[in-house]
């Protein structure tokens, strides 16, 4: 018997994650016999699953619904629950209560069931944790000095993580995501947006907007292999990983310009000509502060896959969002 | 009207700083009109102070004492509660009730207070939050991966600081000590007892114990650095720190051999001719996992001033204690 528990299930990577399980029926090599689905709307559980699925719609950090969640144990929970960045630093009580007390709730509810439970534990942290200035590209052990309130919580709950799986109370790992692209879905206001909508926009045949210089560089992963990270997590010897459980995932680095040059190779210069530079200081500035380059030595010495380039990045997106 | 607040203020640097600022009669060179001193226990004031005292008894950690401790709206508040690591280890519940909702209690409740409140916040940290394997010395970006539930808490105190800091609802720095050297008192079975214990009982004319190879490498400061480092944080320019709030101190790094060089070179063959050498494998354990050196960069450019040799470590002891 083999339990899946998605926190955070309506979310873009949740549904997702959810759709692999069901196409995939196994997790970490194991059948799975139920998936149940969290979030504070009810999740849709994915069609033609091969196990039982049940929805829970509510706060879980309200106290008293991770006990509920954790009740039937849960051999592999995925926690990808979170109050966003930009939200996170405007109402500071709701960041703090969302991406912090929610995940104590979670880990004690696993300690407080005790009798040998176990279950392996994927936290969704996020390369927020970090803070400029950086260095060329951020090595496994730099230093954790977040400039947001969302970046502070992710790296308090990656050392509770970390001290919870050392007790033995919980085998935990956390994943530290690279900026998804490209984001299926509508444009929205997130400062990150543009990553993704100079690339979405054009492929639909509709004007974007670039709000920053060419020269800008980031860290991008597809959402397929933001799932590929999720699952290898949930499979992985966590023993060889030791005690530093908190692992920066591989992406790719690429500047807008590259990002522009991958999809006139993609699509045509037509696509291309879509994308108007507006630039807006505010975007600019925050922009900045973002960390650009990595060295994930460690995630890759693991086994976590990366995309390949950029251009396929653009070309799963073709594929599992527009059919082609 | 100066105010200055002591949490912790019956512990051992707690009472020396309190009597340094009796001593001095001023904090970042403002003159004190009152000193409040809280711990479990009720503190001592010090003898002779040119300013009003209180002393309060209580469990910080209890809803309720920070806001009270924080309603006279002290200017200068020193951190220094908290659980030492083996009962930290030993109990996990009271530990992060102590280290990690007792700090969270008392930031919240100075943030509550508002209307341009934001006093100066001292938190003594700990070299705690590093966990091996270490570089030779570690550097001011060396990432925190303790390996005890003490320096997970104590890490995590250091990502609030500096979180509520950046939002301005406190002028927060963090400070992480070495081992004080030469602690005053009687042996204890702290795992580090023994770095004392081979100076003090000696000088007392008493045998010693030594668990470890000479070869053994730590990082020491006096207790009378160790309030420096304290008032030089009250006074300290934050703007020029900049976000990163948490600073190594620095200290004395020396092996096991060249403290015992050291005291020979203050207090002769005699002294030295009391240390046994008694081989304890748990300690050694415990002690292989500590580090070793630092390369403080950070805090020697903003002013910080460590003890100038082991000699003068053993020296001070001397003079602070037995009133040589």
């Amino acid at each position: 018997m083999t339990e899946v528990l998605i926190i955070g299930g309506a979310g873009m990577i949740g549904r997702k994650l959810a759709e692999r399980l069901a196409k995939d029926g196994t997790v970490a090599g194991r059948k799975i016999d139920r998936l149940v689905l969290q979030d504070i709307v009810e999740p849709t559980a994915p069609a033609g699953a091969p196990f039982a699925t049940k929805s829970i719609a509510g706060d879980f950090s309200v106290p008293g619904l991770t006990d509920e969640l954790v009740q039937s144990r849960p051999d592999v929970i995925f926690h990808l629950a979170a109050i966003v960045s930009g939200e996170a630093e405007a109402d500071f009580d709701k960041g703090y209560r969302i991406n912090l007390d929610g995940t104590r709730l979670l880990l004690e509810s696993i300690r407080q069931i005790g009798q040998g439970y176990k279950p392996r534990l994927v936290f969704t942290s996020s390369i927020a944790v970090f803070g400029a200035p950086f260095p060329d590209a951020i090595h496994d052990e730099f230093f954790t000095t977040p400039l947001t309130s969302y970046g502070t919580q992710k790296a308090i709950c990656e050392l509770l993580l970390a001290d919870y799986s050392r007790k033995g109370f919980v085998d935990g790992i956390g994943i530290r995501l690279p900026t998804i692209c490209v984001r299926p879905g509508k444009p929205n206001k997130a400062a990150s947006g543009f990553f993704s909508g100079i690339i979405r926009e054009p492929l639909n045949g509709e004007a974007a907007i670039l709000p920053v210089d060419r020269d800008v560089r980031h860290w991008h992963a597809s959402p397929r292999a933001a799932v590929g990270f999720l699952l290898h997590a949930a499979g992985i010897d966590l023993a060889k990983v030791g005690p530093r459980r908190n692992l920066t995932m591989p992406g790719i680095s690429v500047t807008v310009a590259e990002q522009i040059e991958a999809l006139r190779k993609v699509a045509g210069e037509a696509a291309v000509k879509l994308i108007r530079e507006v630039p807006d200081e505010t975007i600019r500035g925050i922009v900045a502060g973002w960390s650009r380059n990595f060295d994930p030595a460690r995630a890759l010495e693991f086994g976590f896959k990366p995309d390949s380039s950029f251009e396929e990045i653009i070309r799963i997106y073709q594929q599992d969002e527009l059919g082609k």
